[in-house]
């Protein structure tokens, strides 16, 4: 169970972070790389085909602005690839219509401005189907996450 | 291998198609329902519990405006649930973000507006990690794509 | 005279303290849930029914980002639902269209971003229908209103 | 139990009939008349009162582009004012935020975009709460209306 | 030569002062109101034929969100009324729309979202027309805007 | 009374023939140029001297895209310049901040997309300033608008 | 005096012929390419190299969606690249963020929607630089353009 | 090799000196210039001129809001003019419309919202097809910052 996250630059380390204790939290393990596909093509290139041949499962891409660092992956890879939209300007929006929007035949699975807590859960789910000791931890996170929830909250809230 | 296909209404059949389309020629088992979040909510839950029973894997759910449905399939499974939003208005803005949008630890895996057919592709890509017979099929879809683009537009464009 | 006021998370209270304020100087009882459509759909759905049990006559609900939980109470219930789009990301824009634009048959009344003062407004306008003193108090408050607002502006403005 | 429906101008007739269609369904009874808070705006004012001598309990206000009507009206009434607005331009951005984006004290009640037939839908919720008869057809309505969804889509989608 | 302002609450006199200001450097008489449409309809109507009466050539107004202030004073009044968006949320693109997307026969001549300085400047253009003092002074005005922004912009920039 | 309407191509004819019609019917002479910021600069700056000189009092400027046209044209001339953002791609919404958005000093009185018939209205107001006979008609012209609303809406609507 | 001419799919064509018809009007040898950065990412890189190779001077690449294509060619290259958003739903907002809004380092030089002609003649520009007799042909355009321009709208227009 | 570099206001100077920076790395000779195109138009115009008689080849714009300066420089001259969208409100999502939909004929090579370092850049990928010193330095500033990018972040995030 491994999943692979790349983002493209320091910068945006706060809100990929998310994404990466999440993955901790279920001892999924995972690398964390800081890769271009602008700056550096033909090194993300590489390490495309190197995490595919580590046997990751799936690849968290985080990206702003004019983001096409999820898009270029999934275009060269058939494992699944998670986007998540940062917001460096334009509240996020370029962002998000940068990495939804994908061509035909090409998808990137999007979830929310930089929700990348997000995009680690879409990852546990993914691989909860090949992996029966983690779709048990997240049924059990599930149950937890609504026990707490409702114990939190219970008693209404007052003004 | 099974995939399960709900959008809210008769006229989202049309744009829902690319997916089942996709499903069929990779052999995928698929079913669709119309159900709604808004109108059937009671009906919906049980389907939900119904397709997990059955072993399905994967759930593709289409909407429009504002567009509930794939996030509310999303609170009541464990199941990845991708999301497509469907233009009713808005140029489909509403739908995108009222997918996509989702709060911390509830994801909708959002492909492109009107682009069911990535949620097809994307659901495939899951399922790979899993059944190696489907893994080979779409890397030949990926390798005959690549061939049948280079052979449609090898010959550069004349205006 | 009751209205039941719901969101989904602690970081909503300043947002919804309007509505409640407003409903207490009015004297209408009101409750305050924190329940989330996502996390504890069930629970959301127990607290519906529980709340038109009760004879609540009308709901105020408020969320943010891909903001679901109107619309689902709404769905689940005959009473008038007003909802309150709180601004998590992007100005509110995504919380505003993921309430207002609801699909035929199932509506939301939906009100300004973070203006749940509004909300509250709205909800003792319904009930002035019904409770003849309530109406006369809301003629009252509109017209201490509109002579507070002529006596605090009365002498015009010095730049 | 009366509603009225006020909008600015012929061509909006056919956008405003869905709230106009249900109420006769339900034997509510209403008016709806063509006044603009901006061509006549003595006659507006006339008019409401006169609606609010005549005992109505709801105002529906439908209007496009800078879409001041619903609010207009609901600066001059206690009674609950529910907004349509009504794409005339900007897919109907421009009405929806005009109608919306009502400063504290006076709300309108807003509906999606064209989708006078929830303004109509929540008329009836409204009235609902007063008139125990209008409520017995409203839960009838909602029992038919998910019968009639079942019906419709109960042996599930072949594309 | 007297211009009227108005706008809706106290808090926005930061954002209209630019008028005021520009108005006293001409020397053009001016009187600031705050009067809601909402709040003090009556009023502002009573407030608007005053303003005709007493010789007003021009109307400056500035709201806020669902900005109907300009356009409710252009439909009780001849004058030319120049309207305001005040950023009160969204960026102010709400109420820029608000203002200036009017229905034919009763403009608003809009100016840029919080440039009250431009609306001060547009009515003295406007009253130019006819006291050619006032038109000296622009004439002025401009020369001694150019010459100042060239004078202070002459050696270039070092970064 | 002389009003100067520019447009930058022979393709905005439709949008612009409101203005032209309206100042027919008020007998104000004008004349209609095509001209354009980008293509012919000298030859605008030749033709607004020339307006100027010849005791024209206003100008209505229309353009589309990124619709420069009426803001260079303010920066050349102290009449006042009313601008008409034209629908040329993305709703207008370009054209419309692009015209409405401008620097301090340099005012545009911008109106509604595609709305010139609202430019001839503020250009008739502004000239009633100055001229009695032209306020009168105007006068006049709100009346019989009034009159014929009222006419022709007064028996409500039937659906 | 070559420009290479890239875009993602036949279906751009019509949106791209702008670009072909003035560069042949120039006499500025081209070549068009259909390659998709997603769909055969490897072909586009030997292209580009290939490009570069055989002397091509600018890039003129046109995407629709996520528009990732000219910002990939342009991390591939030290050539200019000149990205034309095409519209293919959301008016083309989607694939002009796409394209403009680029990482500091890797340049797009954007031109407006759907506009290809205004990227062919922002190569013709560019080359002119460099080569005497382009630059000559470029100021007879222009000279030519204007005059054609006023000779077409000299005698004012007839509403 | 020179650079003209131009903007509208003091208040610019931030957002615009990466472009100044760049082309001090790269020695490439540049001058900077405040101008406007709505108050010193007459200035600029013959700045324009100059720069073109002094045998700069390339000029970066930059200007916020309406932001016109960018195209009216681009159609007074035949250089190649970058256009820098600088945010003055609403994200700069209105100056980058403004700048990047000119019309047919006169395009400008637009860059990211606040990106003057990309328009540093275009401007030095521009140059490098007419100065080989130039190229050499490009290729090996590419080099480096590969070079940099890849030792910076070649150990992976540890999180």
């Amino acid at each position: 169970m491994k999943v692979a996250i790349i983002f493209g630059s320091k910068s945006d380390i706060n809100q990929m972070q998310g994404a990466a204790e999440l993955l901790k939290k279920f001892n999924v393990e995972y690398k964390a790389y800081i890769l271009s596909a602008h700056r550096v093509p033909e090194e993300l290139s590489k390490k495309i085909q190197e995490i595919e041949n580590e046997g990751y499962e799936c690849i968290i891409a985080g990206a702003g602005l004019a983001a096409h660092l999820p898009g270029v992956i999934s275009s060269q890879t058939i494992l699944p690839v998670i986007g998540v939209p940062i917001d460096a300007g334009l509240n996020g929006l370029d962002s998000l219509l940068s990495i939804v929007q994908m061509p035909k035949q090409i998808p990137v699975a999007t979830v929310g401005i930089n929700n990348s807590f997000n995009a680690g859960m879409l990852s546990i789910q993914i691989l909860s189907l090949k992996y029966p000791e983690l779709k048990e931890k997240l049924i059990k996170y599930r149950k937890d996450m609504k026990a707490q929830f409702i114990k939190e909250n219970s008693e209404g809230v007052e003004f």
